[in-house]
């Protein structure tokens, strides 16, 4: 066989697999509590080399998990949420690069969270799982490494929230990554940022079936918390310009009835679809309340509130990047007002008081924060370029 | 007397009272429903002079009222929504102006709205109000200087959704004002605009206590919903800045400490205030779902959403200009991101296209779209400035 059928199954990871590991060495956590017998669902892609130099950790955000990259077998749909970044022959290219993917404690898709059984209670967790923070979690993924025997990552990388986990591991654990890939974050929430994830957490707080979140054990499930939740950060996710070019001021065609047209009329309701974005908004939202936990949504949330390295430097993030010894690329989106190019350059301020090797690269894309997850050919290719030049240096050239 | 104090009641309206006015000729709305007997609530500062020329109209945005100006007797902390503006010796100066404020239908500060009863039920509106629109309740103001023996306003003036107001009144009833004053607004609501309003009444409509909108029928009220809601808009109304100046990252005191200083630790919590910016929201929320009716949100969110004159012009904004003939002042803010600068600058190339009289002021405020409610000098200079010229060109200086 050759040609393009060829070339597409030679770009694709195929299926892949779930795999989990559980440790009983408790988990100290900042908050003072820890977190015991806990499990890690993970996944990899590509062979770890023989010096087990080509490890890359790949760090999840919000509401998603250690599925990045392939399908699974008998669900062509099951991408994983990288999965453009991710494969054979990709920027990251699991031809030369042993990738991990793992789900941090607290969320839920398979790693010790809210859904869980609490052993002190033999309930589950509920509201009672322990507030988990960055640091945290990059303690739970240090140890996996360990676990798979590696000392030393290629690289971590990481976007939004998955970024602030990246730079953690440079401040946290300095010898341990060659490379420092953080997409589309911050080094801390700003003030709006917060009172986003404030009004997210308030809408299935106050859900009559959130229970205080015991709803597990109460049978119910907060969804139209969830669901406003959701709407609120999708709103975040993308820029202005993104939405008026999808939406625009697009009248919902009636049910039944062809697209509506711009002449249509509308039909003046209060509680009813009008426009095309009310109809995608409640559509995200109801997916998303489908099969994200309430708990995990206020835990992660948090996690992103807490995030803030410089804090204990009296707000110096200059100070808290002192041991970092990575080499670092930083990547903006000019139109994410989530987490705007503003906050990327004081990471790459911070690293230069330092004189570490860093590189800063802001994309002129219109997808807002979206973009980091999406395959704008510049954004590939920074990404691309790095994982080459990585590549060279631990001698994984193909 | 003289000195400071005397100064100060000079500038002072004094005490103010409601007024309300009854409509026996049915109104009919642009969506094809009526509203039949209907009262305005509206109030005025200042005197009416002979000619009945210097009458300036003031249009609220989403949770205003007719009281604009002035406080009610007893009650020294009910001061008017603009009472920074609009008194003896303040821009909008009293001394010279007939000013005039008026609620619109469908709110719920006294004009009929979905609290009052139904003539064709005998039962409260509730969700059954009629949707209603800009051009209605411009509709419905005209018939009120009617009444008021009003022929011509000196001006129309108003922010966010009362600019959209000002401009409609300058399309719809072109020799009936003056000066149209829009500040900090915009033709139409972007998709991220519609987006946050739809994201507040699925909030509203979801609450449990919402039935369907005939909530006062079950003795309930929505409040989970409007908390939410308000915390939303309050996001919108200020500016990344704004926030960041006023509340930081920095953490709430614990109940009985004083204030938390920014060395404190967090308490690592998921459900309880951490941080000072949520404790402000959640207040908003609370005290805005104390008075304000869930029904009047969802309509003037759609009142809102709806305007758009340039949609029966094929999207042509300058065509909808077509017939208007005020003098124009616009004003934006540049952290407004709510309503941009560059959405006042639409409407001002659709006003010179039609080469009329326009003025644009672009204010370097750091307030977000809050901006047009406080007195940043510039701004209050501009507006001093206009009223100025009005009062020249009627004959009303002092």
């Amino acid at each position: 066989m050759c040609g393009p059928p060829t070339a597409t199954v030679m770009n694709s990871l195929g299926h892949v697999r779930p795999l989990s590991m559980s440790f009983a060495q408790p988990l100290p956590l900042r908050s003072g509590a820890v977190l015991r017998d806990y499990t890690l669902a993970y996944e990899t892609y590509g062979t770890l080399n023989a010096e087990r130099s080509n490890a890359v950790l790949v760090c999840h955000a919000l509401n998603a998990s250690h599925h990045v990259a392939g399908t699974y077998a008998g669900d062509p749909k099951s991408a994983g949420w990288w999965d453009n970044l991710i494969g054979p022959g990709k920027p990251l290219d699991t031809d030369r690069f042993f990738v991990i993917g793992v789900n941090n404690p607290g969320s839920c898709f398979g790693s010790t969270g809210p859904t869980h059984i609490n052993p002190a209670t033999q309930q589950p967790y509920g509201a009672d799982f322990p507030v988990v923070t960055v640091e945290d979690w990059v303690d739970a993924q240090a140890r996996l490494c360990d676990a798979l025997g590696i000392t030393q990552l290629a690289a971590v990388i990481g976007g939004s929230l998955g970024g602030m986990q990246a730079l953690c591991w440079s401040m946290r654990f300095p010898s341990r990554l060659r490379h420092c890939i953080a997409i589309a974050t911050a080094p801390n929430l700003s003030a709006q940022n917060i009172a986003f994830n404030e009004v997210a957490r308030r809408a299935i707080v106050t859900d009559p079936d959130f229970h205080g979140g015991h709803y597990l054990a109460h049978g119910t499930v907060p969804k139209r918390g969830l669901r406003v939740a959701r709407m609120i950060g999708h709103i975040t996710y993308l820029s202005d310009d993104t939405m008026d070019a999808k939406f625009g001021r697009n009248l919902r065609a009636a049910l039944g009835a062809p697209t509506a047209q711009p002449g249509d009329a509308p039909r003046y309701t209060t509680q009813d679809i009008e426009f095309e974005i009310e109809s995608y908004l409640r559509h995200q939202g109801d997916k998303f309340s489908e099969y994200f936990d309430a708990n995990s949504y206020l835990l992660i949330t948090r996690v992103l509130d807490y995030f803030d390295p410089a804090r204990e430097y009296g707000g110096n993030l200059s100070a808290a990047f002192a041991t970092a010894q990575a080499r670092f690329q930083l990547i903006s989106f000019t139109t994410d007002w989530r987490f705007s190019p503003a906050r990327t350059r004081e990471i790459v301020k911070a690293l230069l008081d330092n004189r570490l090797d860093v590189s800063y690269a802001e994309i002129a894309a219109p997808h807002g924060h979206d973009a980091f997850l999406l395959d704008d050919p510049r954004y590939h290719g920074v990404l691309r370029a790095r994982f080459e030049r990585i590549a060279r240096e631990i001698g994984a050239e193909s």
